[in-house]
């Protein structure tokens, strides 16, 4: 059964116009009403082809195209549909439209499949409106609570419940979804958002699962003075303490273990005058790893190494995020490769840099990813692109994995 | 001849209520009202006792005590009255009033010096409405013309040629004094603004220059990319570079050499965000050293080493300053020396950290300068102090010195 490469296409066009930027861009923040817009024109697609849709409490859709064993769990796939402010037209939708790509063509096909089919739309998965990223699927996976985040106002003080009734409301009714259904295997379509599959021009990433991210916010105390009149051995000058702890930093990273990622991206001095010895540096540490050992024992590193002497500084240290690597299910995997074989398509396998929502679902049951390629690595920008062939050929391996799921049990 | 410290101490006191700020400093901008208010006092005191007074185009003023014999060039004192914004009650102050306690010691002794003893007061030294610092000096020893400068504006649109307008119509009417005037040697009595004397406990400094500096913005281009997909190895880390970057020019500026000072006191790195790569970062320079030698060698290898290769990223870099290192008449730092020794009061011979009128007089005849200590090094501060009995031990060396330098020729 081939999917219908055409249609896909131009469905992400088609989204690409709702809530469309002056340079190409989309900005579709969670329950805003282009998301709206752009969930209703999904659920509508769906709808026309006789699909059964839901939604559940955290605002997560479903779309079903049902089996002919109705005692099976499902196979599940999907993706979401908000952007990032200025975001890029492919991030997500891609995964959502190529869903429902998947059970069209098992119905133009005529194809019955053993188990239900089920497109997920997760809600708010890049966390601008509302924090944090992965909202909808960390609902739906019992990570987090509802009633934990229902206050919470965004910049024009609109709290998440009011949000999520108001979407409830403008978009017609549908039939409650439970949290935390059973199903056999989730596979989840996305572009890669950085440079490796694009660099090796190979269509197919066999996504061996997600990083674990820890971040910390290092802060140096020294004392200003002025840069002329104190000598070198007389300073506490937070910027050269600084210096030394990035270095140490990196150390500890091992940034030259090619599976390991280290940024300091944020780095503010202060008071940050030309004459003036800086008295307070802060700086960030992103630091991620696929390996739970490497993550747990070269972060804790990091944390200690606030600890020591920075010459006449302070350093200290607080970590705010900490998420665990997780390892994608080997038969969804294998599943991927195989799709990928059938249609002559090249993969290789990589960890997936950025958080998804196929996180969450894979700590509760099997679960994985498929990555086709990103232009120059681009993503969460204007300028994020992924060929049209790349896009097809994605659809494809993903309707060929999730059938030879299907018939696996 | 003793000078009055008691006198000079509650001179200090006055002066530090016009403009004082709520938490003990004190705002007085160059020709601003509080300014004015300020060098009225200091003429006033001058008139009471019978001294001569003048101004040149400049706005810097004279307080002239006739000497014996009018054929010799003047011994000249001073420092300046402006201020930073809530800055001390010290910096420049302490100089003029001991200037003025100098000749008012003589007259009360009754004690005829050869030559005229001239006491200056430095139009805008600080350099915080209107630009340069160091702008009176600078101009009355030829090295900037008033011209050039005139139509400068402060942030309320007033032109420096109005606001010395202004200044010359409010001030009571002052005879014409010239700009580079002959003299035959210049004394500056100054706070330390640095740490030395401070922590070596030791009443005296013997300043013996004026330290160079140069200041250098680099800027480090790379390029934004995902914190958690962008592989190491394909990075174009603007922050990685420029930290390279900042060891290589500490490296340069050899920062253990005890007479050098490399300070980076602004480092900006944009975007910003803790989970995106750095694509740029600027960064000033400030170095500093006493000889032309370091300065110009160390230096010329910083603005090359922008050029060498900061991974896959490209620096460049701008000098905004360039001042030469000045150095200080031998004949006035052994008169200084001979003073402190006389009054039974240890000195250290140090250079000067921070830019004074003196580097400018220095370059077109014998100058020198005295340092008192700082506490703590703080200045440019309301926290600003100097014991009372180190303001007097200095205004009586500065006596002595002026004295002995009298009797020299």
């Amino acid at each position: 059964m081939n999917i219908n490469g055409a249609r896909l296409n131009e469905r992400l066009t088609a989204l690409s116009r709702i809530g469309a930027t002056p340079d190409g861009g989309v900005t579709r923040l969670a329950l805003s009403l282009e998301d709206r817009q752009a969930r209703a024109l999904l659920l509508g697609w769906a709808l026309a082809r006789g699909f059964e849709v839901g939604r559940d409490v955290a605002g997560n859709l479903f779309i079903a195209r049902r089996g002919t064993n109705s005692g099976l769990p499902p196979l599940m796939t999907g993706s979401h549909l908000d952007t990032q402010r200025n975001g890029g037209n492919f991030d997500g939708i891609y995964g959502v439209v190529a869903g429902l790509e998947v059970i069209e063509s098992l119905e133009d096909a005529n194809v019955r499949t053993n188990a239900d089919f089920v497109v997920t739309i997760w809600n708010n998965e890049e966390g601008v409106r509302y924090g944090p990223v992965t909202m909808g699927s960390s609902i739906w996976s019992g990570k987090l609570r509802l009633d934990d985040l229902i206050t919470e106002v965004d910049s024009d003080g609109v709290s998440l419940g009011a949000a999520l009734e108001q979407d409830r409301a403008e978009l017609f009714e549908l039939a409650a979804w439970p949290l935390q259904s059973p199903f056999q295997f989730y596979v989840e379509l996305h572009i890669e958002q950085g440079p490796v599959l694009d660099a090796a021009d190979t269509p197919i990433g066999v996504v061996t699962g997600i990083q674990g991210v820890r971040q910390f916010l290092f802060k140096v105390q020294g004392e200003a003075a002025h840069a002329g009149t104190t000598p070198m051995a007389a300073r506490k000058d937070a910027f050269s303490a600084a210096l030394e702890l990035c270095e140490r930093l990196k150390e500890i990273a091992v940034v030259s273990d090619p599976a390991v990622r280290f940024t300091i991206g944020r780095f503010v001095v202060s008071p940050g005058a030309p004459n003036t010895i800086p008295a307070e540096v802060t700086f960030t540490v992103d630091f991620r790893s696929p390996d739970t050992k490497t993550l747990r024992e070269r972060g804790a590193a990091m944390l200690a190494a606030a600890g020591e002497v920075w010459g006449p500084c302070l350093a200290e240290v607080k970590e705010f995020i900490h998420s665990e690597p997780v390892s994608f299910d080997a038969e969804v995997m294998a599943a991927i490769r195989s799709a990928a074989v059938a249609s002559d398509l090249a993969f290789l396998e990589l960890p997936s840099g950025a958080t998804h929502d196929a996180l969450h679902v894979a700590r509760i049951g099997a679960a994985g990813m498929i990555f086709v390629p990103s232009r120059d690595g681009v993503s969460h920008n204007p300028r994020e692109w992924t060929d049209p062939g790349h896009l097809t050929a994605g659809c494809q391996v993903l309707a060929s994995a999730m059938r030879s799921l299907d018939r696996a049990r």
